[in-house]
This record gives structure tokens, sequence and C-alpha cells, in this order.
């Protein structure tokens, strides 16, 4: 085993970056059930093998609907918010922070984008979304400044 | 060379990961590709780039086209399976597994992908795109086991 | 510290690789603004956080806006790119290139996306936006070329 994984810091990253991945990856099964449930297809070839017989029946099961939207939205928000946490996170575990500063962090960010996950698909009120991506967002921006502040190349 | 390069399992990561994340690149020049065959753009300096001479043209220039459509959805789903795949793998690689049962989960993985994408486009019919999104997330999983497993910090 | 930030290059793909992600994070806050500026949602409840005080109101806020779309296709571009160069980047500044070779495809890449993100936004005339973002691909296809160099395991 590498000896990044004898790092208490680098086990942390490892561990929550898996858990945020795993949840984000969760998106896509999710996206296929109400695909399926709601009958709401986007390609032909997904209409046909969920029931479409003839051109009007396949027609009818290609259509947009808006908790399927709403899913892949979360989705994209996922993409958008966990990727660079994973990546600027690999920096910061490297960058070598103090364990207690960058589990906070690690467990923020966790928590952030599992309540925003929950605030979207239920859905839940403003603010509670919109917080929840700021939360995360500012966890990813202060391991930016870490990771800057450990060391600058330019 | 950083000592990692001189590691079988990271090799194999390094070589798998590459691969897949330039099968998912080449989905990028493949849209613009079918935008500019299909006569099919979103922002109004492309239609004026290709061919529009007054604001009637431009009009006709920008709409949707069904296969471009069909490209872009093949892409967002590399996004969404491809950098979580090459983000958990490299835990994984670091993880210390056994260089064959690492190799075939890359190679299974990027055999996946591949053919994915080959069933998105042409399209073949269902259940093969499905099948092997299934594989590819089921590749992508088991290695979020052997990070686990490797060991936990929360 | 992890002796990675001891190498130069592994210092200088840290600062790139947050300077690219940051502008990219960047996107997130922009398209609220524009949301907000424009009043144009797609879920209910920021219609309803926004100033819809009834079923009408409610409807006439959840609208596409032109400028939020241009938006969004920047922020998905740059997670076409931004993303993959930043692992196949990691990758590369591990497999010991010559660091002023390595620091020269760091800073083209980020003039080349900071440059496509204003030439999207303006928007500039094509094929400004086009050139910009084929540089950014022809340096990320360049890291690939080092990167299997450097080594294969199949």
């Amino acid at each position: 085993m590498s000896e990044m994984f004898s790092s208490e810091v680098f086990l942390a990253y490892s561990t929550y970056s898996t858990i945020v991945l795993l949840k984000m990856l969760l998106m896509g099964p999710l996206t296929g059930y109400f695909r399926v449930k709601r009958k709401a297809f986007v390609s032909a070839e997904d209409a046909w093998a969920h029931g479409a017989t003839d051109e009007e029946s396949k027609k009818q099961l290609m259509r947009t609907d808006p908790y399927v939207e709403r899913v892949r939205r979360c989705h994209r928000n996922d993409l958008e918010n966990i990727i660079p946490f994973v990546s600027i996170g690999l920096l910061y575990a490297l960058s070598g922070p103090d364990l207690s500063t960058a589990v906070m962090h690690f467990r923020i960010f966790a928590a952030s984008r599992i309540f925003h996950s929950i605030a979207y698909l239920v859905p839940l009120p403003q603010p509670s979304r919109g917080l929840s991506w700021m939360v995360g967002l500012g966890v990813t921006f202060s391991m930016v400044y870490g990771v800057l502040k450990a060391g600058v190349h330019l």
C-alpha cells in the first residue's frame, strides 16, 4: 500500500471524497428510476424498451417530466461542486494541513452536500438549498486558500 | 520522475484513466462536428460564423438537432461516470490492490465505457446501453469498497 | 507537508489547477446572479423565494433566459475541459516532465480557458471562443502524450 494511506489526513480525504462521490454516483440510478416510474424518456430506444409498441405510443413516452429534470439538476449541481472539492481536496490533503482542521472541512462539506440533495429532492423551501450550496462552496474556497498558502509556482 | 510511476498498479491506473478521459474529451469535437454538419447552433455568434447572413437565416441555424442532443447526452453521461472513476481509481490505485485485480477493474471499466458510447451513438437497441452503463458503475462501486476497506478516517 | 509540495513541477500543477478550478467554481454564483437579476428560475421554490406571490406570478418567474443559458453553457464547457485537464495534469506532473515545459503547458491552458470564458460571456465573435477552446484541448492532448510516453501498463 502507498505510504499516503498511512497519513491520517490523506485517509480522511480518501474517506470523505469517496462518500461524496458515492452520493453523486447514486444520482444516476435515481434518474433512471424516475424515468421508468414516470415513463419519461429522451432516447427512442429507451421508449421502445419500456412499453412503446408503435410510433404513437413511443411519442407519448418521449417527454420531459418535471421531477426527472429536478433530479438531473441536482446531479449537475453535484458535478459542478463535488468534483472541484475532490480535486482541490487532494492538493489540500497533500499540503500538510492540521488534521482536525482538515477533517472539519471534509465533514462540513459532506454534510452540506447531503443536505443540499435532500433540499433539492424533497424539495424544501428556499433558502435551504441555497444555503447548503453556499456552505459547500465556502469549504472549497477555504481549501483553495490553504493550497495556495502552502506554496505557489506561477 | 515520481516514484509513483515505478508502481505497476499506478502505471495501469495512469494508462486506463488517460484512455477513458481521452475518449470523453473526443465527445467535444464530435459535438462540434455534428453542429456544423447538421447546421444546428445554440449561440448566435456560431450561427453568424456558419452561414447566417441576416436575422432570418440566423434564426433557421439556431435550432436543436436530435442527433446533436444525443451526442451531448453521451458526453454528459461520460462526465457523470468517467470522472468519478478517475477520482476513486486514484485512491484505489494508492490503496495497495493486487495488480491483476486492479488491472481487471480498469480493463472492464474502459471496455464498458467504449461500448456505452457505441451503444449511445449508433444507437443500439436497449438494454445494450443500460447494461454497459451498469457494468461501469459496478466497477466503480467495487473500487469504492476497496478504498474504504483499505482504511477509513471519519 | 507531503514531499510532493517540494517538487516545483507539482507546485506549478497545484497552482494552475487551483486557478482554473476557481474560475470554474465562480460560474455557479454567476449563474445565480443572472437568475436573480433576470428573474429567470427553473425550480418553483426559487420563484417563491424571489417575488412570486401566487401561481400566476410564479409561472412568470419560471422561464428560460438566453443569457442565463449562455452562462450555463460556459460552465458546462468548463466541466468538459477543465476537469480532464486537472486529472491528466496530475499524472503529467508526476510523470517527470521538464519544469519549463510543464509550466508552459499550464500557463497556456489557464490563459486559454480564461479567454474562452470572456469570449463566451461578452460574447466575442467567432472564432475567438472556438480557437481558445481548441488551444486548451491541444494542451490537454499534449499532456496525454507526455503521460503515455512516460509509461504504459495495459
